[in-house]
């Protein structure tokens, strides 16, 4: 195994274990380090976050995946500093540090929710960034309807059972869908015999339209299926101020809600500061089409955490296809460049993009030509994020899952576990 | 409904659960109170703790469950005292109180851990008396051998890799199997590549036997199906201390190892002492054979916080069989009483007690008579453990996760989320 080149992929998101998964039984060694033990399916949090499946069924344990792959190796650390010079890296756990060296250098952290300057909002708002905040979510809303219980005072109960989403974008929709079918179809059967809960879902936009990259028929159809689920859209009014018993638009409108869930906007995770350059749009490194860092030999930046243009001068989107195929296109362009053939710049194969809104509700925009909506929106949606899940047994438990829901009207991960 | 009776039963473990179920669409008012939103299935929170099973397979939403039973209120919430001349109790939920007055009041808030009046073995140790406690012990066992791979000292690397369960008990047994089997059947395979890791699992007792209620024959039984698996039991020698790096036995051996779990027995929880009676045998309420305590009219105490003695002498065991049984006898009484008719005494239907050690391992003693160990005992394990669970979709989840680990030798619910 000695004198292989060594590749460091800091990240166990898509774009690091695409990576790692095409240097599989190649001629490098490999070494795969991740903050988690697990590869999370992020597009499925907002179902952890609102009782419809198990953390365990979007995550999958990264040993697993590279269990029979020799040359691949993973260490449970976070990287906080890089030194292209010497060429190592230094990873941390808990008390314990630890230097690796490398030949190659991925940078793979993804993004994190964005503030845009307001980083008071962050203070009261719930992120659905990653397993942690999709499980804590889950354990506040359900605590809501609990406490909702305790209280005589209307404007009290009303303000713990009005739920708001920032964020006109698929995850926003997503949330704000599966929270109103939370409600409406399994938690108002249970709460009332007390003492009847209304629950209100909002969602927030600052612009004029919701699913900003999408085209306007699709972004009506949008509209008018939350409408006719029950969620009401406010659009062009940008947040004021979010405080722990309320939020303030930019019109001056207060809704009483101690539940705001922050879906606006990513920007590149803290990793992208270790390097010292200058960084462009929402803090993303910027990369050559072979998603080289200019002036750090052999270091690669993939995915969210990179800025790169399509021909036309636009920027890739920060989506998961995108991290996938940089990702497979970086490791490709290292075992040509050990076998000393050239490397081949990045092309992107977009096959659309789609969002769900709810039970048999969804838009999906396909190789931006063909465009859906309503219940076979809903079926290519459920079908693609199957295939896209990690681990046979995680597609088997979550396609049974869906099924009970949608035949029962259940959620029934509702428990509350701090 | 004005009018009508009102029982409070506090606790929704299997006692509370069954005395709600059998008041359910009867003339009476009940109000059941935990501080837990969900009923949790015990006996498999080894399995949750050994990444065999998601914590929401095992716990169940108690509105859920008596979604359609209109006499039937739940509230989160913890009971802090109990005011029997008045009839009411006190109820706490974070900074809010309430008091809820009663006709009839039903104790069966379980019991807790016990260490002996040796407290200082808790800070160190963990236990699985709720979910909360498998979730932690899952985190830190998975943890330890992530931990394991940044040392190259072979002696901490031993001691992260060490196991030991107190306690020579069914949960003992339980645990100290499965724990085996997640190292031997899972995670060897997945941290050989790095550098191999040897798990150790001990179980230590006390007493000259294990399985103390059981006979001779299944007792060694037992310890031979430990020994065939790879657990090591260590005998007749009481735990002298535990700290964080090792635990010390009466007889001066030290076993170096981050990770204790005790199992040596539990106490009834503190609700028993809010009653300010003499309590007994490990702070249990004395209860007549129907389950009243004396000197309190209409409030009965049921299951592990209940003490009462059978025909024979013998006090009836702390165990879920028991709990149910008196949870039903109570409620049927409370309706005897409000008809007028005279109440009936608590007669245990034994139908016998099993342990499993791990896979095709386990051993029952039906009805007290037939002696059952292995394979067949296994089944029998599995059969009954699987028809008691709450839910007819935890039972299909629990069926298909096991099934799937008995063919893959997999354990798939391991991911770190503190």
């Amino acid at each position: 195994m000695k004198g292989l080149p060594k590749v460091v992929i800091i990240g166990a998101g898509f774009g690091g274990l695409f990576a790692a998964r095409t240097l599989a039984d190649k001629p490098v060694e490999v070494l795969l380090v991740d903050a988690n033990n697990f590869h999370t399916f992020k597009p499925l949090l907002y179902q952890v976050a609102t009782s419809a499946l198990d953390p365990s069924q979007i995550a999958y344990p990264v040993r697993t995946i590279f269990r029979s792959a020799r040359n691949i190796h993973f260490l449970m650390g976070e990287v906080t500093a890089i030194n292209n010079l010497d060429k190592n890296v230094l990873i941390e756990m808990e008390d314990k540090i630890r230097f690796e060296t490398y030949d190659y250098l991925i940078v793979a952290t993804g993004s994190v929710p964005a503030y845009f300057d307001q980083e008071s909002f962050k203070r009261h708002a719930f992120e659905l960034n990653d397993l942690e905040d999709a499980i804590a979510l889950r354990n506040h809303i359900l605590s809501q309807f609990e406490r909702a219980v305790w209280t005589d005072d209307p404007d009290l109960r009303e303000a713990l059972t009005t739920l708001v989403v920032v964020g006109g974008g698929p995850t926003g929709l997503e949330t704000a869908g599966a929270l109103y079918e939370l409600y409406n179809h399994v938690l108002h059967r249970e709460f009332s015999s007390d003492n009847p809960l209304q629950a209100r879902v909002v969602i927030v936009e600052l612009m004029p339209h919701l699913l900003d990259t999408y085209p306007e028929k699709l972004r009506q159809a949008a509209i008018q299926q939350l409408n006719s689920l029950g969620v009401e859209v406010i659009l062009e009014n940008p947040v004021k101020s979010v405080v722990e018993d309320h939020i303030q638009l930019a019109d001056g409108q207060v809704i009483p809600t101690h539940t705001v869930i922050w879906t606006a906007g990513v920007e590149a995770s803290s990793a992208a500061k270790f390097l010292g350059i200058e960084l462009v749009q929402r803090g993303r490194i910027p990369v050559s089409p072979r998603m080289e860092v200019e002036g750090f030999d052999g270091l690669f930046a993939i995915g969210d955490i990179a800025y790169l243009e399509d021909p036309v001068g636009n920027p890739y989107p920060m989506m998961i296809p995108v991290a996938k195929q940089q990702g497979i296109l970086v490791a490709r362009n290292i075992l040509r460049a050990i076998q000393g053939r050239a490397p081949d710049d990045f092309r992107y194969h977009d096959r659309g993009i789609m969002a769900t809104i709810g039970r048999k509700r969804a838009v999906a925009w396909i190789y931006n030509r063909l465009q859906l909506h309503g219940f076979i929106a809903w079926l290519a949606w459920l079908g693609l994020h199957l295939v896209t899940l990690m681990g046979f047994r995680n597609q088997l438990n979550v396609l049974v899952n869906w099924i009970w829901n949608y035949f029962t009207y259940d959620r029934s991960v509702r428990i509350i576990l701090d």
